[in-house]
């Protein structure tokens, strides 16, 4: 099942199943997703896709791809390295990643497999770890280079944390979907060009390997979001380097999971 | 007014107004205390103290006071340096911090102010800065060094992200009862003794500029928790350096805000 929250002619808040077939309409859910999921009969329009989960928490693995570590001249980490997003960050397909005011020039994409927890787990094994899993989105870990590398005492939770720098989407889809989340082409095109272009199969630590070693030290609630980490291809490490620019639009896509896209603009632009 | 949560007699969380002089009961408040706080006339046995809140953002301040810095022998920062905190880790007065089984021998305390922030803001000025602000309360940022320094790239996060390394509390004192909050004696207390004893006022930036400078790269929400950085005398770097240890019993106190008391057990052990 695909999931997404939408806004409603009348500006509610729902929940609903998305079918690719009808894109304007979604059968609605009540209930809480994690709890007493319950797909009704009713039906409603959808005015705006929102983003398809509001997140407890947003953890993030750092370096959890060898050849983007080695990329960023980092060695690759014996265990997986964490790091926040705060949750002000997300926004929803379609929405545009602002370029701040105060962070214009440095900001960059990074395609990552997102997995929504639905269970509330504390040390769980690698091998119980996918019971835990509700579902899988794609994410955008947009991140101002300067303020992540060099104005933070090499801090990486703010350069990560400016509004708007965690689109996801489109939707959830349920993990009974994804019979390997550790085998799946992910790519970030931008405009037409493919930046990044690797598998999920490449990451160092697998979804299990996560959840569970993230686990052994914090509860993992319902509504966890976890970032797994991004390929090589970035654009700060280009050269010459490649940032994001208003007008710009970026596509993270995920095989079996969705196609993210969000255009880009200046703080303060109009579009 | 000082709020606190609290679990009643027959297990609902309330909030309620606190009152030195009858600490076993409270007068309970209805209503979101961000938009909509009525003080009712309904009083109810306090069963268990909980923590004061539960924030939507655990923003913390590394490196705010010149002592602090020098101690951990880093230059002082320019700007505010960000790391957040796992909402995950938020644990109230009386309740233990747990040393964890995976990272049980360095495991630190760290005396702070925090600040909860009442109202939705962006770009707000140092000027304007206290009026987005509701309460105060006591914080104490525990911290797993090795995890902290040495085992995640240098990223905090996760040393400071395990369960129970937010202690909070006991109450928030509404911002109306705090002249100033830049200068107010922060004491951190390790058994019977004095370990941190420091001021507000030595803080590099202040209050009002915190509150401006995060403003500046994230939306603020209601239920937003600043922790406004620790001053010298921190655990990590004495000589021998001191850790928590099962047992322990640590008070972090803030004249006119309160005293926060947590004691101190081994994952596993109970008592």
């Amino acid at each position: 099942m695909k999931i997404i929250r939408f806004l409603s002619e009348d500006d509610r808040v729902l929940t609903g199943v998305f079918d690719t077939k009808t894109p304007d309409v979604s059968r609605v859910i009540e209930g809480d997703i994690f709890t007493d999921i319950a797909v009704t009969e009713k039906w409603e329009k959808i005015k705006t896709i929102l983003p398809p989960l509001a997140p407890v928490n947003i953890l993030c693995l750092g370096l959890n791809y060898k050849e983007h570590a080695a990329e960023t001249k980092v060695t690759s980490p014996e265990s997986p390295v964490l790091f926040l997003k705060g949750t002000n960050s997300v926004v929803g397909p379609g929405s545009p990643i602002v370029l701040p005011r105060v962070a214009p020039d440095e900001v960059d994409y990074e395609a990552e497999l997102a997995v929504i927890i639905g269970n509330k787990v504390r040390n769980i094994s690698a091998d119980d770890a996918r019971n835990s899993i509700f579902g899988y989105t794609c994410a955008n870990d947009v991140s101002a280079r300067d303020w992540q590398i060099f104005k933070q005492k090499g801090q990486w939770a703010r350069g990560k944390s400016f509004d708007t720098f965690c689109p996801l989407g489109p939707y959830v889809v349920t993990a009974d979907e994804i019979e390997d989340p550790d085998s799946l082409p992910i790519r970030a095109i931008l405009n037409d060009r493919v930046m990044q272009d690797s598998n999920t199969s490449n990451m160092i630590f697998d979804v299990s390997a996560i959840v569970s070693d993230l686990s052994q030290s914090m509860t993992l609630y319902p509504g966890t979001l976890i970032l797994t980490g991004t390929p090589e291809g970035v654009g700060f490490t280009r050269e010459p380097p490649v940032f994001l620019k208003d007008g710009d639009i970026i596509t993270i896509e995920i095989e079996g999971i969705g196609r993210l896209v969000n255009p880009v603009r200046q703080e303060g632009n109009k579009r």
